[in-house]
């Protein structure tokens, strides 16, 4: 494996994932650089789901959508080739995970249309920077994710809930939050609820239903923001023939700077 | 024609253009409430049109998009029928207007799928409301319209400049008007260039391309925002087999306040 210290910009760690010598998650790597979900989809679908996401912008911020066939996102990484250039895949057919491959050239379609979505990298880093605690970061575990009662509104075979990750924060951390996410709209934005999990459907804290649970210290609140993982979950309710994302953690990175996201 | 004071709210709007009574442009109409530029397209057009919007969120701001044969805006306008509910339409084949007519219910196709797309007049109301100057508001006129150099990005047949709104300010009164339209992403967002014309391809600022020429007085500045003609325009190079588009100023009039469209 490359030592990661050298992956310092989005062409570096792309060129790594392309050669063979990066083939984990990518947090950590490239400090500054907008890191992305993946999801290729045949053209048939496409409509729908460019739909589902121009519907949910909160959970589905679209960084960028390819012409159908075209492996290059010209907008966030001119020179990229999505093919190759993640660390690993994962290729879904019916609904079902059948392959997990370090490239995806064998099932490249003539049909496929990509789309790149924001992920939380980004408003973490900027959650740093201005002093705030980011629990799971700090415990070196995944965020805590949640199925909630809010469904996303359809569109045509997509539909389901709006998924969210929680990071606890006193309650004045928490109006600092507010502020600093809600510059990045294109990644998640501001957060989707404050407090009470039971009153979006979370029953119980304390068991995710994805990635890692956190504790939440005295006096603090659950702050809770749309999840990427919200696209996904639609896709794989919707069971296509076949689709393919990013492993988890295994991120696309791009060539646009986190504060390029930034508004006001 | 209903005496446009009782036109206060969206429903009241639309109700009259259903029935026939209203079939002007909707400047000045709905204090307060959202309106938006409209296209339908068969869906075979509509993914590339939709990924145009996508590609180019400032000059297409997408407010709602419809399912496929569906009429009601779900998201702007639950009771709508985009059939009859504008005051007027222009039909477009093979990029020729071939018919304005006040509802299109006997053009309508199972396969139409319906953009309503954000317009400046939110904006507008927000400049005003801050006592900033609106010059073709104060005249009475259309706003000016210019084609520029600078290309939207492509998205599969669609293609073109952007095109944009003119409205002169003084120095200090622009920057309040980056600040206060800024809020306002989905109805075009903050300007796209300040000052010399010439530095986006506008060879003479007393001819506009679309609308009306209005005096910059001295001390102001030209400042210009990314305008709804654009995607018509991209729309009327590609020379659809058959599109319909509102006609000049006669817009959707949606349930969605002004101030639900801001930001921050």
């Amino acid at each position: 494996m490359t030592n990661p210290k050298q992956l310092t910009t989005g062409t570096a760690v792309r060129s790594a994932c392309r050669n063979g010598s990066w083939t984990a998650p990518t947090c950590g790597l490239a400090d500054g650089f907008a890191q992305a979900n993946f999801v290729v989809l045949p053209k048939a679908l496409a409509f729908d789901f460019l739909l589902f996401c121009q519907r949910n912008p909160k959970p589905c911020p679209l960084l960028d959508v390819t012409e159908p066939g075209d492996p290059r996102p010209h907008h966030v990484a001119p020179d990229a080739d999505l093919r190759t250039d993640l660390p690993r895949y994962r290729v879904w057919r019916n609904g079902e995970l059948v392959d997990e491959p370090k490239d995806i050239a064998r099932y490249w379609q003539d049909d496929f249309v990509s789309f790149v979505i924001g992920c939380s990298f980004t408003f973490e880093s900027a959650m740093l920077r201005a002093g705030l605690p980011v629990r799971h970061i700090e415990l070196g575990v995944n965020v805590p994710m949640f199925r909630t009662n809010i469904a996303c509104r359809a569109a045509g075979v997509f539909h389901g809930p709006l998924v969210v990750s929680m990071r606890p924060l006193t309650p004045s951390d928490a109006v600092r939050a507010v502020q600093i996410t809600s510059r990045y709209p294109s990644v998640h934005g501001a957060p989707v609820h404050i407090g009470d999990p039971s009153a979006i459907g979370i029953a119980d804290i304390s068991h995710p239903d994805f990635g890692d649970a956190v504790p939440i210290h005295a006096g603090e609140v659950p702050v809770f923001w749309a999840c990427g993982v919200t696209p996904q979950a639609a896709i794989m309710a919707a069971k296509p023939a076949l689709v393919i994302t990013h492993s988890p953690g295994c991120m696309f990175v791009t060539d646009i700077r986190d504060e390029e996201l930034a508004v006001g």
